[in-house]
């Protein structure tokens, strides 16, 4: 486990019992706990048992109530094309902001209305890294990627139809991108590109307070 | 056949002798022909029997020489990335000629470099209708649609390697573009993009001479 | 956005509540609005505050109820075979409308029974430009091709079982058509295929205009 | 091994060695042996020891010179396109000559050239059985398959390029079909398609003189 | 339409009211009708108006009550493997038999208790065509095939698990028999299977007839 | 590494400099040595230098002259159908004789035809263990599987055309088998399946040892 | 069937009432009877009218309660790497006990956290064979089967999701495992992986006693 | 581009001449330059007229002779299993060293060897970031990436056969580990591997300098 950061349990095929029992034994040790991938139902059987929770509903996230210290200067753009990403891009915010991270969300940029992306130029640019997320054709990253000048992590989500092949399309667009400096992770994975974000902000303050 | 098209032979496949024997037939009908898919070992062969045909390396077409009268005003865009995606934009950009059409060629621009589209924004703008060649993640074609307000053929090639399965990812993106007015032809096939855009610079033609 | 076009919404993932707002804010523009893959349940909730609109069920479009113009003279062919691919004919043919487009519903003519094609014979060939929608083998639009002059969109359905896959059979048919002239939108994409259409029958008539 | 049919050697990956060793024991048995999928420099090899064979170049067939007596009234149709897929087509003629049947080869008829087709009507219909050859979209057997009452054998070749892959498009268009009546061999298989057809045209001879 | 043959009607998809108004007006033709891929809700609604009709529950057809006269000699073999792919082998079978066929029904065979196939080896034999049924590897139809010298229709299923990606395993199996006299059509299509099987057994009538 | 095993190494992509020196050292240890996937180019080289190995053309496998002891009773099958398979069933034979078991090779049986199969029928069940290769439908292994009630090793081989795609075909056919006791390697892996067998051989022999 | 084993039921797609009518039939036999991938709901109602039978839910196996005799020493390792792959871990530990395997369960390894490995490492190692179930990336047996020198059956599950295709991340993974001594069932087939595992231990035994 | 970086040119598909012009338009304005996916031949005439460029035949990268200075303190891991990843790993090591990167070649570990690995335990957890570059299976990010808590970047291989097809099994085998902090690029893409290894490697070095 990463220094400073939350345990984090996957919620996906647990039930709330289990949940609630990982949470107990992680509290223990007075770790902040990070659930993913729970739903609103689960969610709210866990709360009863640990009012200290706060169900995140659209990043389908459980976490602690308690302030979490933003621990450096910076911060992580979260970047997707709107309301269809939308579930997965608050999956990577709200985690990142778990991992001690400031995001910016920018969320009304597409690459079929590349003049939005213009209004937020400035702002794009100056982050530590970005995290782009994408469904359909996914070529956001693309686009990002020849704008700035630090590492751009993709996240191809499965939204869309026909021969989008729940993602294929986007994750292919991702891997297959001509511009330099992006890695991407799994299908719906904004936990994934969040966390890995998260280790390279953190590589860039731990640069700042060695020196 | 449409009317004022030349005769078209798909050189791929058949012999020099076959090639010829199919031209000298089609002259008799005092047509212009155009060969495409044709190596140069080939077409240097046709040429011997034939010296009124000029050969196009990049686009591996074979045209009479003859002057071809443009048959209208405004004019098709042609527009790729780069030298990868070359050959193919060529064969649609030679082809749309010989259908009659004016052709603007901008080569140069590509999703991760989207300032260079920009210097051509108007010239993008103000044609009748687009041909946009893209291999790779093939994502040009989305950002090109959102530009503009005429029907855009979207051309994947091949151009790639690993997870681009020989252009499986550029023809995935634009099936899935999420800007509208695209429609896709099969993986490299220059010839059917230009094909397509010319009945619809023919359309627009005929249009104004009717009225 | 396209001239003259009605402002477009996609409704799939979006609540009533959703739509109702985004309605609203573009009505004031004096809009017209097409609000496309939309349920009957989530369409009556719409209804209920925007009485002046009207849903069609089998397109499963929801648009204003108010005469739009026909803005020319030709007509679109929205063809496809039979009950089973219906909807997205009709999803195209209510589109075309939509935009302004007089269309012509050739609804039972399948490659099966070829003699049924050649009734309509004159009515395909003397349109602007045909969308030709075709599940399981795919075919059609290759039939129509090889019939007419003017452009042909392509739009595969995902109708069918077994080694159909959802569409991909009639969408690799449609790509690799030997006819010319064809060109393909995304799997159950009606919409698509009659946006494309419509910005070509707009030349057509623009052209006439400006003569 | 089916009652009159020569012995049927496949030739792929045999040395011409093996290959004369096999005719020479057959022979023995005073049978008739045909061979596929031989190229043309191991097929001189065999029939310099064996020169009571010819190659069927197109075929790709090695075959008895001796005269086979057709067994039957009737014919079986092989079908297909033109130039490209004629090799596919050559293989299933040559086979089914082979096993006894009148064939009847119609080379020249396409689904984007339909009226072509109409050319062959009768013939058509007439026949007892059709091979159907065809690559790319691999649509004339639902085309044929709704001309004929009698039953339909598709071959998909492996003729195409892009989003062709190798045939599967072809493949996967002839098992969708929407017509009755067809069945499918695998891609290439000319030789199949006719010991299918071969069987069948058999079966009807039978009957014939069984009763 | 093939001579004698009933109207045929693809259930899937359409409403009861559908069903009926096409059985009226098939019916004032005096023609026998079969409904395919029917459900037994939707059946039972149709035999409320149509009380003539009768339910094939396994089969999933729906069939006019009146005796078939079986029209010759020989007989159809369908045959499968047991309980899991029984649905499809009685489309199969009911539809042979629809068709005027007589029908043989094999129906614990498999090639991993190759035994109990012996069993039943004249019975196989003296067919005159059979129909094969068989999801999970689908190796059936090769063992058969190797054993009989008449022709064989290969139905895959969509039976199965895992890397059987819904019956792709079954049907490429089958594509890929190295046994000759063997034909494939769509996965679970039973109906296919029959109908091309009775096409054939109807040839073999036809000949001993004409003679 | 298994004890009483040889070295073995991988020759493919190797050079024959790499092969001596890793032969060289590993001598030294006083090891047997199998080196595989090695061309008789790069073997013969090897053998200038290291006259005591000895080439396994079908196998593509270069081995020690030494003899090898058999370690035990009991023997293992190496079953194929025939020429096509050949090489890899010998890479597994081979191997499995490095390997110290004893081997039988069966190499006349399959699926299409199961008479001959019958005919080995006691030497097929009385193994220890089988490996069982097969190309095209791969369907032998399921045959085998449902006669023994030893383990059986499957290795599918790329051997095929068209809808085999390499090999899938055969590999979906073996993982999707219905006989119980059958597991699978990778694509034209004889080496791999020789090694499980050896592996499993040597705990039949174990056994018998320590007791 | 295996000498000692117990009848073999696979519960899919059988109701209850045939899964009793198949236990009785078997019972009269004096058999063992194991039912496999049988529902709650089913197993219940089974349960009902042969109440000597017992649920393993988790396995989703019906089996008799009477005790199994271990029929030998040594024992099989079921290895899997936590919650999510438990369902087949447990089919796969059930199985082998109903097959009269001694079973060591090792669940809490994965390769992510390596080092709780290698607290099992001499548990591991001193199997007769291993059972090593995963899903997501797969690569658990590659681990282990570097770290034994037993043969390993690899079980990949359908776990994960996006880019896993239900479970054909962790197949492709397994088939081309770099360590030797590893072979491959189907995806969710723990089953299948104790059947394969219980031969090979029964092999080890046998040895012994012939001795 | 990056700050601090050289120009970069994708060699591939680009002559030496056109290669020669390039790297003499950018040397004017005094820059690095690092040609990637060049051959042997070409860069030997590339070297003929710039012959302060050195060849790297591993990595088939083309790069200046001047030393270039590393720009930091800390190092990148690049890790890989062996001979067959070699190439791709250097196309990492050189890119990365090219970027002012120190970089320690770690090429002899591999999952199924997995000792070898914990002799490199420090040298391996201590990195700024790795790179990991593994075919065949692809397992080897997965072990490393639960191992480090700095970020992974996964760079699969086309290195293997059979189900490996050309790299899709490492592909997703790493796009799906379950070890957080990885992320992947193309198959065979070492450069981008690299490239996004040195961006972090910068910015945990931009803020040593900010501090
Ligand atoms: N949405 C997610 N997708 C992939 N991996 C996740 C996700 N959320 C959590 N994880 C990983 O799952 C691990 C916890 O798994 P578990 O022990 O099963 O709760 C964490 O350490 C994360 O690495
Ligand atoms: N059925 C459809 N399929 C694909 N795109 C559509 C469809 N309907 C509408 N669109 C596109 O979606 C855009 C509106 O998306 P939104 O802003 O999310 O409502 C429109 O401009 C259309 O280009
Ligand atoms: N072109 C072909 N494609 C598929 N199978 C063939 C072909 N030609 C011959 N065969 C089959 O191969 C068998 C002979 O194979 P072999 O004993 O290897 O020569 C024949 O009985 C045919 O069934
Ligand atoms: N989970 C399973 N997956 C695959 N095959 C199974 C499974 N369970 C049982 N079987 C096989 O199915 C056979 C019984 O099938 P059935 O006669 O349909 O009950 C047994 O002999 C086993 O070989
Ligand atoms: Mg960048
Ligand atoms: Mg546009
Ligand atoms: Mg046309
Ligand atoms: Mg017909
Ligand atoms: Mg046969
Ligand atoms: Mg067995
Ligand atoms: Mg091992
Ligand atoms: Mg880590």
């Amino acid at each position: 486990k990463r220094q400073g950061f939350p345990e984090i349990v996957y919620g996906e095929g647990k039930t709330p019992e289990q949940i609630i029992s990982i949470i107990q034994s992680l509290r223990n040790h007075n770790n902040n706990v990070l659930v993913t991938r729970i739903s609103k139902e689960k969610a709210e059987k866990v709360i009863l048992v640990c009012p200290e929770f706060q169900y995140h509903e659209a990043a389908r996230i459980l976490l602690w109530k308690k302030e979490i210290p933003k621990n450096g200067h910076g911060y992580i753009n979260v970047i997707c094309a709107g309301t269809s990403d939308l579930n997965v891009a608050e999956e990577a915010a709200i985690t990142a902001e778990a991992l001690g991270c400031e995001v910016h969300r920018i969320y009304d940029v597409g690459v079929a209305g590349i003049h939005r992306l213009f209004d937020h130029y400035q702002e794009i640019q100056q982050a530590t890294v970005s995290v782009v997320v994408a469904g359909m054709e996914g070529a956001l990253p693309s686009v990002i990627g020849g704008l700035v000048s630090h590492p751009v992590i993709a996240v191809p989500t499965s939204i869309g139809y026909g021969a989008n092949f729940q993602g294929l399309s986007a994750l292919l667009t991702m891997l297959n991108s001509c511009a330099s400096g992006i890695s991407v992770v799994n299908i719906d994975n904004g936990f994934g590109g969040a966390y890995n974000a998260a280790l390279i902000y953190q590589l860039a303050q731990k640069g700042a307070k060695d020196a």
